[in-house]
């Protein structure tokens, strides 16, 4: 993954990421004290041989089978899922660790950042056309004949690509947008994810390394929310249209020509196949597998993966025909 | 339909309305050659005799025998159900035929203008209150004692009564308010709906021609979204109270007197009679006709028409007795 | 309870309270000749020796038999459970004649102010940093190293505790939040209630004379709406999370640690204990009691009080393991 919105602090030896954790019993003393230098954190696909990943969920077993990490976060009884050159780090609360960790190499990713150096968006943005009161940040690049509302901040490194339509009182950070995609007015693109480590009075705060792509000929309708992802990326697919109010949380991958209608809201590290059709206030469920020409009816919740050309209805989410059987 | 927002460019022959379709076979040839002025497009009530129209669903079965449309853009298998002297445009797609004829005559209302010309509100506007950074339109018109919060956008043309109340962030385009009517923070009225021709890689995006109307003596709560019709009005009607982050779909008509609570979501084309109550978080489908006195319990899915004066809850919503019987 | 938001225009006689219904046969003629000095309006519990109160739910008996207002407006059939001494005031349309009781003594709390005399932030504001066309009113008081976005307007009165992230586009108002809490972006807090008497042709507003007290450490997500009291405060508790699109309707009343995720809708005057987790759009409906410990899962609706550390699922919400056993 390119990481254009945070500044990768590392590399930092394994013993100095586990400096806090050195007396920690569970830990193998020799990965305590492991002096390799790890370059970055990464999910278990992304990992190469000098990185550090974590696994947490029996749901992505597969994925750790094959993980190229350096070193991974995972509990005691998933350690042995993962290959035997993978330095094992034992820890109870893998989110925790994981949070602390990305923390160091991106200390600015926990809050999102105000932007205080944008500024009034003026004529070094040729060819485009622009409203009252709008704002940018540093190394903004915005396509030619694209065109932006009022009230509108786009944060730093944000990347338009041509011919977009961006409306009014928009919010857009950490974001990059590929050509003719629309986004109406009031959504919010790019914010932290609502991650966090309850905490009992205080919370940790999950750092959010991950940003948001929305490619070519999309449309994110009016007061949408969309969140950037954790240490990957969350996607809306090409020409895929999200109606007004749709809420898109973390690591959410959509696919291709997919039709979201409105308050519908699809939670954290879900994918969505292409061509796939939700109803009005549809809700799923976070790390679930929705495959292709799926379509889901108005007010369903699903709880469960959905495979290829299936129509489901109803919460929990059912085959349609026999949620209409039941329901009639 | 009086259309104070978007020009129409016509009239035009019916020849050249379907000069992009004159090799398709389906179409008669002494329709696509037909010279006669079509002065504008409707839908099957409105059109009068110098009109086009469209027929694509039998819910408007007996609509379409009384249009007194000049020609009707129509599947074949419909064809039968129109007058005699109704010409007959045959298409499989009927809504992408429609679409390429209404931007004919609107070319301007397939995208939302951010009307850059839009200036700070100022003292033209007499015996009105208004906030900072507050932005109107050309030929709009405010009524005295109307109240306008900060950063508040009202686009080219819009007319709002006297006595009301807009709050701040709020954008209206294309939108009529009649007076003493409350709009609250956040709300954004007039955008085009949520209607396009799903069509592989680049969909075709429907125009939306019509606008909205908010009677008097309503209001419409914070972070709510009203888009504004296709070819007719989004109406809500007097005394009518839309609670938080409510959103009615283009061509929704709300009755008098009705309580919409919060997060409640409306598919387009539907209708709703008087005094009807929903309770917060329910959706209802499109196109349905909801009838006079009727309440529909929180969290409900009406996903078929409710008579007059009836009771419902559940998803899909039914009797409501039948409903807590069953789920004592 | 403190009210730093408006001026009690009060003392008022009983007598002058009941002016406009001096000729109304129900009420008792020494009541409404009863020249005793009232000093406020308050809710069943807080309401002291020289107060006014209403009585409208038997939901609220326990409080209604203790309470320790002067006076009480109720319904006939209710009035015995008052205690002896307080003077009864027999009204069929209850929450009538409290709006209108309340709005003698806050005529201000009816409609939200646009607050006129909002300026921008400058530097009289020491140690925070702000954006561009940030509002504030006058009384407003900004804990130290506090950071507020771009657009944001904050109402008059409004305190804003230390180490504070305010997000862009926020609008706050009638609101005391503590130290160490994030608003984020959109995020609109302390509007009035969705509250009014439903009348033919024009309603009657209620006023919404409470605030919205944000305890510290806390979250609330993008594009929320957090409404403000009636009479009592709107509660978010210490170290609780709202994910975005969330809706906490007025003196609604959050516990400690709670986690609240994305358009989840809490109906007016439900409170919630410590450590309730909230799945996705979740409903709970108003006037109930949920228990500490207490887990709802996403899509619910919630319509009956919930003991503590249960753990509930479906529409309408049950046991979550009956839930699953019956949708398997």
């Amino acid at each position: 993954m390119i990481n254009p919105f945070f500044k990768n602090c590392g590399p930092f030896s394994l013993a100095d990421l586990l400096v806090s954790e050195s007396t920690n019993s569970k830990i193998s003393r020799d990965v305590v004290s492991d002096t390799f230098l790890i370059n970055d954190i990464k999910n278990l696909t992304d990992a190469k041989s000098q990185d550090i990943t974590f696994f947490n969920s029996l749901k992505y077993k597969d994925l750790a089978t094959n993980t190229k990490a350096y070193a991974c976060i995972t509990k005691k009884e998933f350690s042995h899922l993962l290959p035997n050159k993978c330095k094992k780090i034992i820890f109870d609360n893998v989110f925790y660790l994981t949070a602390n960790i990305t923390a160091k190499f991106y200390p600015n990713s926990i809050t999102d950042n105000n932007n205080y150096d944008l500024k009034n968006i003026d004529d070094k943005f040729k060819d485009i056309h622009y409203g009252r009161n709008t704002l940018v940040g540093n190394d903004v690049s915005i396509g030619q004949n694209t065109k932006i509302g009022h009230n509108t901040i786009i944060g730093n490194n944000v990347k338009i690509g041509k011919n977009c339509f961006i409306g009014s009182n928009v919010i857009i950070r950490n974001t990059i947008i590929e050509d003719n995609v629309h986004v109406l007015d009031g959504a919010i693109v790019g914010k932290k994810g609502f991650g966090f480590i309850p905490i009992e009075s205080k919370n940790t705060r999950y750092p959010h390394v991950g940003y948001v792509l929305i490619k070519k000929n999309s449309e994110v309708g009016c007061g949408c929310t969309i969140d950037r992802g954790s240490l990957s990326i969350t996607i809306i697919g090409e020409n895929t249209y999200l109606d007004n109010q749709v809420h898109i949380a973390h690591n959410v991958k959509i696919g291709n020509n997919c039709i979201v209608a409105g308050q519908v809201g699809i939670a954290g590290s879900t994918t969505l196949g292409n061509n796939v059709m939700i109803g009005g206030q549809a809700g799923i469920s976070g790390h679930l597998k929705i495959g292709n020409n799926v379509q889901i009816g108005g007010g369903s919740g699903v709880i469960k993966d959905i495979s290829d050309n299936s129509k489901v209805m109803g919460y929990p989410a059912k085959n349609f025909k026999k949620f209409i059987k039941e329901n009639l």
